[in-house]
């Protein structure tokens, strides 16, 4: 692992690193906060997953989670949204929502993107090492959240993985890939059109198949141009009423898709995970 | 006044606007943040300048104020640095530190920048009229705030209009243009070499020659690579010592010059300022 800049801020260390990363074979950028803490202590981690054309940088820079993270003890780790770099395939036509910055949490099936797209066994698998080896960090009290694609990341990586994440939420969330243009064209491309594969990607079809969790926090903003073609929360709604899922979902109105948004409710969910996490 | 963009954010409304400026002769954008508010209620104002390179798009991404402005009810506003724009001469050499994004608040009065290099004379009358006519703002409450070259800048309109400022704080500011090669390049520049006439931009210098406010608060950053060869704290120390102004100077240990920096400290000071303004 390379440091790649540190930076103090809000009584903690603002880091941004690199690695060469087995999963993806390529070099991958991620950001950690650590606040100060006891020799020797330990502290849970939250991951926060990021939407479509992001990197690392932007909830790093405007996400609003420092102050937070260090009132409350919290390690806040943000990875990229895909694999990057020369002989990484993209879209050719420079798609936003596919290809470089848009790796949907997956783990690619179909060539030419099988070999580097591995976000999903990325973060399941070698990030967590990498962060439980590199840093304080109590891993066996793990949370996570994101944002738009990266709100599905945290909410199926979150359903398939109750006993590591203690605390599940999500802004503006992707709630049914299977259901929106988005996600059809993610999921068609990097997984083949065999939708019974697909299922293992959609919240709410997670949810239809039996997965559970203890509650789930979403926020999201009324003016969000998105909210109707492609983030749909009555989808997530009706799933998780009919299944019996616990479900906090909050409409915040007037708020939008971007950070403005995030950044204003970033404590609260920051608050939520810390009480689940007995940070 | 043309609005560029309206987001929701922290119960209040971000906004970023532009002008016809009739001091520089070019088109200004400027960042106004408006908290809730009840209907007919004026909330004070709060002036943050930036440093060199910046728009008002860095704070206003980076700067963490709006919780904090949300919670106070403060208003909070961002100009930019320097007059932009074709026909705006610029240093002809890329140099960050004259020229575009590196206006240093004065009333240029050597050809060519003479013209458009206003920033003197905009944020001191052009730009309270318009906040002042379009802003629930009570203009008999406003303070002022900034970072590096912009520190300096709060810190000279605060010292020679007490009247208008109730509150100055500054980040990290160059606290004495005339000893510093960022402020003699500037000064010199745009000024000319009659040192005289340098002093009313000068914090240290105003203050010798009588300037005063009722308390300066001003946070510095002791792994500030500026720290130094340009923003010398000790020299404004010095002046308020030997003058009698009341100045807290704070270093803080391990902080460089980013916005890093700057979110750790901003609602400390918006809560100061807020103080001063019976916010």
């Amino acid at each position: 692992m390379q440091t790649v800049s540190t930076n103090r801020s809000h009584g903690g260390t603002q880091g941004v690193y690199s690695h060469a990363s087995r999963e993806t074979g390529t070099e991958m950028t991620f950001s950690v906060f650590v606040p100060d803490h006891a020799p020797g202590e330990k502290l849970p981690v939250v991951w926060y997953l990021s939407g479509l054309t992001c990197t690392h940088a932007n909830v790093t820079e405007k996400g609003e989670f420092r102050e937070a993270c260090a009132d409350l003890g919290l390690i806040f780790v943000a990875p990229d949204t895909s694999p990057r770099g020369e002989g990484v395939p993209d879209d050719g036509e420079g798609a936003y929502d596919f290809g470089l910055g848009a790796g949907f949490y997956v783990d690619a099936t179909v060539d030419p993107w099988a070999r580097a797209y591995r976000m999903r066994s990325y973060l399941e698998r070698e990030l967590p090492e990498l962060i439980g080896a590199e840093f304080p960090a109590d891993m066996t009290r793990q949370s996570i959240m994101g944002h738009s694609m990266g709100g599905h990341g945290a909410l199926t990586l979150g359903l398939r993985d109750p006993e590591r994440f203690r605390a599940v939420s999500a802004f503006a969330p992707i709630v049914s890939p299977i259901n929106c243009p988005w996600g059809v064209k993610a999921l068609s491309g990097y997984l083949g059109e065999d939708r019974v594969l697909w299922r293992q990607y959609d919240a709410c079809a997670l949810i239809e198949d039996g997965a559970r969790v203890p509650d789930l926090l979403v926020d999201q903003g009324t003016a969000d141009t998105f909210l109707d073609g492609q983030l749909k929360p009555e989808l997530l709604r009706a799933a998780c009423e009919k299944a019996g899922q616990p479900l906090t979902l909050r409409l915040q109105e007037g708020y939008d898709h971007s950070y403005y948004f995030i950044s204003s409710f970033m404590a609260d969910h920051l608050a939520w995970h810390a009480e689940r996490l007995d940070a």
